[in-house]
């Protein structure tokens, strides 16, 4: 038992199974812990004991919240006309960062994958069709990564979608801001100059 | 309020303050966590309540232990003979870890600094002496870091060790195993090669 105790050898363990963690980082952020534990180490044990029995997600749009129906879809502040389609909450998270979509979300938890066996069903893809039928959904956004699953799951969704008549848009691709065209891939630069706008 | 709860986001900021970490990989990691809630995230909480509640320095050699006399220092089928010195209790882990020393630790908490004021008295460094003293120590084996501050201290320790007659030894510099030389600083093949052995 090198490490001090066994509960501290079963935190290092605990820690090192975190995603981009590892055995050396996970003895780093424990000793640093132990060293301040007066402050941060009961605090993070609170917090995680608190969010782990609250969090569920949201019986609308699937975002992670503490209550039966998140911040965003109770906030009458927000657009209910659009819906954005995201994949993940990481997702969701990230265009709220962006902090220029005003409408709602909806979470489909993965994409559409015949090597894993996840059809439409396991994605709630029928009840996304109906929410924005019964909705009146003006425009909705597929708002899902630029792969190869992410792009067969949007073409699917906008199928599905054809017969509702509500408008349906993808991101644009392009250079990121601040990109720099050497470090770009092919399929970007191609993409970006397709899609080129007058100045 | 992008991320889900107020909790949610106050466990973000702290997880994102842990050494290594930073904001986007503390939003992994809690995403990570909330999603298997049910186990790892209440398991986490409870052993970081846990490990902060009870972890504290053992009064004999100030490892990190739930007790008052750490495993090491208690642990009988060790030898009593030799004290190991070492800056930090993740320096005496890994040493733990080597698995080939089997005396006991001291840990100093630190260098000597003069730029951050810290003296032989805020390492405890003359009750260290008064350690080897009474406990008729045989070997002292200044595991510093062979870092400007690490040698300054072992220099300075075993200055202070001069009158006991205790035999005072340092960690060997040379080729770490499975090191390539081209990759290796010029400090450290001298080393080496100063101390070179026949085979």
């Amino acid at each position: 038992m090198a490490e001090g105790s066994d509960d501290i050898q079963a935190l290092i363990t605990l820690m090192g199974r975190l995603p981009g963690l590892g055995p050396r980082s996970a003895r780093r952020i424990v000793l640093h812990l132990i060293r301040k534990r007066s402050g941060q180490m009961t605090q993070l044990g609170q917090l995680l004991d608190r969010v782990a029995s609250q969090s569920r997600e949201c019986l609308e749009c699937g975002n992670i919240t503490d209550r039966d129906i998140c911040a965003i879809c109770s906030d009458p502040a927000r657009n209910t006309g659009e819906i954005c389609v995201v994949e993940d909450v990481a997702d969701l998270w990230a265009l709220e960062r962006g902090n220029s979509f005003r409408g709602r979300y909806h979470v489909l938890g993965g994409t559409l994958s015949a090597l894993d066996e996840i059809g439409p069903d396991d994605l709630g893809i029928p009840a996304l069709v109906e929410r924005i039928d019964q909705q009146k959904i003006r425009e909705v956004i597929l708002a899902l990564n630029a792969t190869v699953d992410g792009q067969t799951t949007a073409h699917y969704i906008a199928d599905a979608l054809h017969d509702i008549g509500v408008s349906v848009t993808g991101l644009a691709h392009g250079v990121p801001i601040g990109g720099e065209l050497d470090y770009l891939d092919d399929g970007t630069i191609s993409a970006a100059l397709n899609a080129r706008r007058k100045l």
